[in-house]
């Protein structure tokens, strides 16, 4: 089949995102990564920028899990898809991450599929870099010690993006796997100590940060409880995607001032859907068009509701294909390949055209 | 980055689709799509079986296009994501199709993607075996004349998959562009006189069925007349896929029974937009769950509502799948990699653990 020239699809791999992350190194790309959600967010124009509610299928078979997709949209430019599998089973029974994710890149001048990058670690980082926006904007300058209620793959992530924008130099971790909070040290990419605490209390009541990002079940938070804590503490609570799915304690979520990623989203399934309207901050992309005007909330008790914001997704997707294009990393293929005829289907298919 | 042995994605390039298609032949595949189809509208269990409307972004920047996204699932098994670009310009301007596709499967055990389909030319294929599968059941045996208002892409695969079903010998085609119907004769996959008609007219006027496959705007409907036309003929509609985009008469649509490939999309988006809830008939799966109760239309005006259902894109894709196994076809690369400690993002991508 004839092939036009423009029909070359990027297939970014899991090694290709490997290969990308040592050329560029992984602290600058987690500083561009944070850099660049700040600036989609602190640029957000509604009339160019349009992302949607994820959606998708829950099922409870063969085993408990969903499969959802995160659509945004820079007007003129990209759609980016993002499809998502989440099987909190996945680690214990399979070995295999709980979140797997796939970015698609469309071209809207054509429609055309442009890129597919592999986001699974993408999307532990761009999490953790959302984080990082928020708490660089809502936590104390001098906070040191971050908490993380859930040791798994996104507190990784969390301390790592947390890091580069605050001088953290001790880690409470609390996992209901004590083995899993007992390997989080050598799983981080910075030399840092890494305390394991039994009591919940006192990890929430001596950390400046808290992450949460557990697989709770429905119904099965709070993941901590509300105790007595530092008065400027800031929570990123990464762990809620889903109805009836929180972490946070309802009391200690209305004394602070929340900031959802996308509200809608957010009221929906986030730790928001258990508050009011009126009891709901700035969204992220506000706070970081107001930043200097939340000097204040450094102070005080404050909370990022983290649900996962599709701008975050096209925005990590697009940060790797501008390194693939410099460094000439990821597969180049005719993965939608274009007839010559764009009327003629079937193509060189056809008997009397076979001619290559 | 070591691997496991269960995160090989299937890439079907466009170039694996015609490599399939040789092997099994384009009438045979043809056969195969319009089976499968048929079987699973009539297997169909709303406790298996779920689809989802399409959603999808609309936009008129750089260029009037959409890119929309089309799920379905078969609960314990698979879930198919089809994401298509349409952009009615395509053909002129850039001498690409007007619709471009991709599908991914993904596995439902592990929420990991299997799979990356190629779907421009499916799309079309399964779009003209799901109005085979209507035709067979709504138009008379002896239906020899079709009609096409509408000569591009998807007018090739309508013409070949009903032909499939039944003696077509001749056919009337009309389009907006006279070299477009002049060269349809040229593009299809089977050797038949085709007569281009100036008079829509004459066209409905003398066919025994016709297919509607227009790219005509918001609000530029009908595409034809409601003249006199035989008695028993039935009617594929498959141009309308947008709230305001229809393309028959309403009077005829009010005299005919309407069937919707499905009935909220089509309400939506389709013909039935246009009509109440008791003037749609049932549904394609209802239809080929009770199929011999409907020999009596035959005889009568008949219309497939096809808005294109998202179980037929997961049911082409599966059967290249199939195909592709059996064959041994198509790319099988680590996109979607998975690391060996589901809690380690970055693996061996850290320091201490570079050891391949």
């Amino acid at each position: 089949m004839a092939e036009s020239t423009n029909d070359q699809v990027v297939v970014l791999r899991a090694q290709d995102i490997a290969t990308i992350i040592h050329g560029v190194g992984l602290d600058r790309l987690m500083d561009e990564m944070i850099l660049a959600i700040r600036n989609a967010a602190g640029n957000l124009d509604p009339d160019v920028t349009m992302t949607m509610e994820r959606a998708g299928f829950q099922y409870d078979k063969p085993d408990l899990g969903l499969v959802e997709w995160m659509p945004a949209m820079e007007l003129g430019r990209t759609v980016a898809i993002k499809t998502v599998g989440y099987h909190p089973s996945n680690p214990i029974q399979r070995s295999i991450p709980s979140v797997l994710a796939t970015t698609s890149l469309h071209d809207t001048s054509t429609g055309a599929l442009q890129a597919l990058v592999d986001s699974t670690l993408l999307t532990a980082m761009r999490t953790g870099a959302a984080s990082a926006v928020a708490t660089d904007i809502l936590a104390d300058p001098k906070s040191s010690v971050v908490g993380v209620v859930g040791a798994g793959a996104q507190a990784v992530t969390q301390i790592h993006a947390i890091s580069r924008v605050r001088p953290i130099d001790r880690v409470l971790a609390y996992d209901t796997d004590p083995i899993v909070a007992g390997t989080l040290a050598n799983r981080l990419p910075l030399t840092i100590p890494v305390d394991n605490v039994d009591d919940i209390g006192h990890l929430v009541g001596g950390s400046d940060i808290v992450c949460t990002a557990t697989t709770v079940d429905i119904g099965g938070g709070p993941v901590m409880p509300d105790v007595v804590h530092r008065p400027h503490l800031h929570v990123n609570a990464v762990g809620s995607d889903f109805p009836g799915k929180t972490e946070l304690p309802l009391s200690l979520l209305r004394r602070a001032m929340v900031v959802p990623d996308d509200t809608e989203q957010c009221l929906r399934e986030g730790e928001s859907q258990r508050l009011r309207a009126d009891e709901i901050g700035p969204d992220l992309a506000q706070l970081v068009k107001t930043a200097d005007a939340f000097e204040p909330a450094r102070g005080r008790l404050t909370v990022f509701d983290s649900t996962g914001w599709s701008l975050e997704d096209l925005v990590a997707a697009e940060l790797m294909i501008d390194h693939a294009n410099r460094l000439g990393v990821g597969l180049r293929t005719n993965l939608q390949s274009l007839p010559d005829d764009p009327y003629s289907p079937y193509g060189t298919l056809l008997g009397v055209d076979q001619r290559d």
